[in-house]
């Protein structure tokens, strides 16, 4: 069986399948409604997520099957002590594909090595979270009927927001897109991220992005075909002064739409506190809800693909183990005594298979 | 969308209506067992409440639909500071109607102006619980024949107590009924909602009431035809002498029972700790167990009703704004810092219309 | 109604019919798919068990039924001090079959004497745990192709363990079975268990049983046609040195199986911590995964059969009263207020008939 952990696992292709079904099911619901009749769904939340628990269980209900699951860690035998691997060895036995999310890095990728079923990542802690990324991606192909040749803002927290970090990995995919990047000094876009984008466009793996950093959200309003707003968290800033003189700027207001352009379209992956105020929510261009609904479809049709796959070969550990161990107290390595530590060599730095940190030489 | 937030948003020819589908959905259940298929309904339970919940839950499954939600707030995005306002707007996207339970008085309201779907009021902290009172009405209806002519016993906190207050309103909608109000002194029925009833009959927008109060439950025993009763919580007592003195006098049991009618029926809007004794539970009288059938009958029918008046009008706010705000700890403007608060006045009394509390000036 | 609170609620015969049902279902899994439709099951799980609840969701989606519950107590009326008596009078409106778990011994009886519909145990504290033995039993016997004549190893917590109990006893009624009990001396099965055992054979109850004692896993090894470990927990050691030497002896990994049978069969009720190392996941004996499957199917033919036989008397208390009550703080008289102290004679002991405890003469 076939589990998608990062967005990257889906190909370009297989995006552009999964937005048609999206679309299909949005114009003939009906036709659907009964295409995984008698098929379960588990929805495995060690750690709350209403909203998106609620979009794949809409999801699996609207394609006519059933969920089983837990909402959160201390309903489950996790608290027993049982490992990732166990639960869904124990899963397989009663439902037909897994929705996964964990508050240790890498436990849905642990998960997709020892179901016998699809496992999909609904969010591993700070690291990937690839259906809030077919949600983004569907919404932005709707309103703007292309997924390339776009200037994209993202606005706020991007040295911590997974979502910002895999929706630009998705749109570098695409042909001529721009990326302003906003944000305070202290929550600036990891180098990282950017290095890993060029590299890959330099071995011609994706189309490359162009880059522009800013701290000024008013700066490049005027050109913003998409504006992607995140949240700046208090927590986020070791100066709270610094916090209390920037928090204002990366508010989105009915005020600072005035210079943006009239089909611009404004994107958030919710939950918001105040980082776009209710009085933009009735402007013709926030998208932000319309994202939720695009969510739902995309879940649909990823639920469906990945059902009718069917059988297939369990995917195995690619790696290598022995030299180095992975200390990210993030990492579900950290918690699973029995996982070994695998990692990859990636441009001559290795990686935890898991979290995607850089591991430690074994002394 | 029509939603019901309060027993009196519902007219006396549409509780007539809710009554007959109940009637005949016990009558004939198999004919409504695909009535709801494909529909989901969304059961947001801020402050966990089982047995509402299973209630609600039970009648969209013998409806032939399915159910998403949550189950208390830990589980949901109100810990991450969401708007009531904002879950509701995306939980439209995953569903056909709402019951919400809330901590907050006015929640439900303010997710009717906010739900492009229908939104019923499942207990709004303690303010209203109209779907307790389908229950009471029903189980009234069926066990006598009649919402009119009846002597009612009520007995316990009346002051604290929502469902008795929205029972009384319900019942001053129907001629010739006659409240005999059994508390404490410390628990008696405040004045206002007397008040609102004789005002009320004054305008000719109810049936108007005969009200009697006593602290001792034997003394009207012999004229009652319904006898219904609350809980009456130590917490509630300044003075604990005073609830240790009195407590037994408002416990039932089956030596109290000796000069009541017959055929007089006994309610308690469930669950009770030990103010009816298990003794009574065998009585013929005892129609609690009843009333808990019966509840899921009028949800049942709530549900059909509210789904198949299909897309309407959004509710809007109706009220000013500006001179005052609401000030009650319990009201979700408490809480929800970009709500407007609105008020009505009412007999030259200007209140909230989350809560129903009076607002103060804006100074 | 019928309800199942013990294994020995069941008859041998009817054991045997479940596991040709079970079977059945295995083989023609469709022809079982609408056999529930309409029909609702409640999950009332007063303590968490995210397992058994999926394992008992699983199997009535697989049915074409449906779902109602809670998945701890804390979501429940318990925390507003609802008897369970109360509870299951309720939810007999709202389902028509219940799978109860409960922290409190006997609780799943109270609620057998008192619902309108069956009652399913699914773990009542220390006490049973009787669809955890179906699990065991269909294992084995899909396995070893019959429940007699087999030598089987029971490790680790044989004193607190209650499927160890619930097994032995369900194994004395098949003929010529050999219990070798591996334990710490701390930890050692009970004698009342194997005086249990013996009194029924004398009086031709059931077929009786070997038993031999060892505290070393491997002295046995190759004679085992079953292994069935259980978890020994530090916390049941008063000496914590005790522990330390103990532990490892207590676990199962590769090495240690060198002199097992070919076909010997490794059991385990999961979850598991340590106690059977990864290393024997893959080798052909492990059924431990197996036995979440087979606990699915069983759960399956248990619900058929209780909704079968339809309507019938509800259970009711046998025993006396009066002269003795239960003081073990673990038993549900405990915790309700109103519950009667019920005892049965057994054998010369007074014990009471909800946690099996002797109970104590009223001063």
């Amino acid at each position: 069986m076939r589990s998608v952990i990062d967005i990257l696992d889906l190909s370009v292709g297989e995006l552009d399948e999964l937005m048609n079904t999206a679309l299909d099911i949005a114009a003939h619901h009906d036709k659907y409604a009964e295409r995984c009749r008698g098929k379960k769904l588990a929805t495995l939340f060690f750690e709350p997520s209403t909203r998106t628990r609620l979009s794949f269980e809409a999801a699996m209900y609207e394609l006519g099957g059933n969920v089983i699951g837990f909402a959160e860690a201390n309903s489950s035998s996790a608290s027993k002590g049982e490992s990732v691997a166990d639960t869904v060895r124990v899963v397989s036995c009663y439902a037909d594909i897994i929705a996964m999310r964990h508050f240790k890095e890498g436990a849905p990728l642990v998960a997709s090595f020892n179901a016998s079923i699809p496992v999909i990542n609904a969010g591993d802690g700070g690291h990937y979270h690839p259906t809030q990324t077919l949600a983004d991606l569907l919404t932005i192909y709707r309103e703007k009927g292309r997924l390339s040749g776009l200037t994209v803002g993202i606005v706020g927290d991007l040295k911590y927001g997974r979502t910002v970090h895999s929706l630009i990995a998705a749109l570098s995919r695409y042909e001529n897109n721009k990326i302003v990047l906003v944000s305070p000094n202290e929550l600036q876009l990891p180098q990282y991220v950017i290095d890993d984008v060029n590299a890959k466009a330099k071995r011609g793996e994706n189309c490359g992005l162009s880059f522009v950093q800013t701290n000024d959200m008013l700066e490049h309003m005027s050109e913003f075909d998409i504006l992607y707003m995140t949240r700046v968290q208090r927590e986020r800033f070791a100066d709270k002064a610094e916090y209390e003189r920037l928090k204002d700027s990366y508010i989105l207001n009915a005020a600072k739409l005035k210079t943006a352009k009239k089909d611009m379209c404004i994107l958030h992956p919710l939950p918001r506190v105040n980082e776009i105020s209710v009085d933009v929510d009735d402007d013709s261009r926030a998208c932000y809800f319309k994202q939720a609904e695009n969510g739902k479809l995309m879940r649909m049709a990823l639920i469906l693909k990945l059902l009718e796959l069917g059988d297939g070969k369990k995917p195995t550990v690619s790696g290598e183990t022995g030299e180095f161990r992975c200390d990210n107290p993030n990492c579900i390595t950290s918690t699973e005594q029995e996982l070994k530590h695998y990692f990859k060599r990636d441009n001559g730095i290795c990686r935890c298979i898991y979290c995607d940190k850089q591991v430690k030489p074994i002394k």
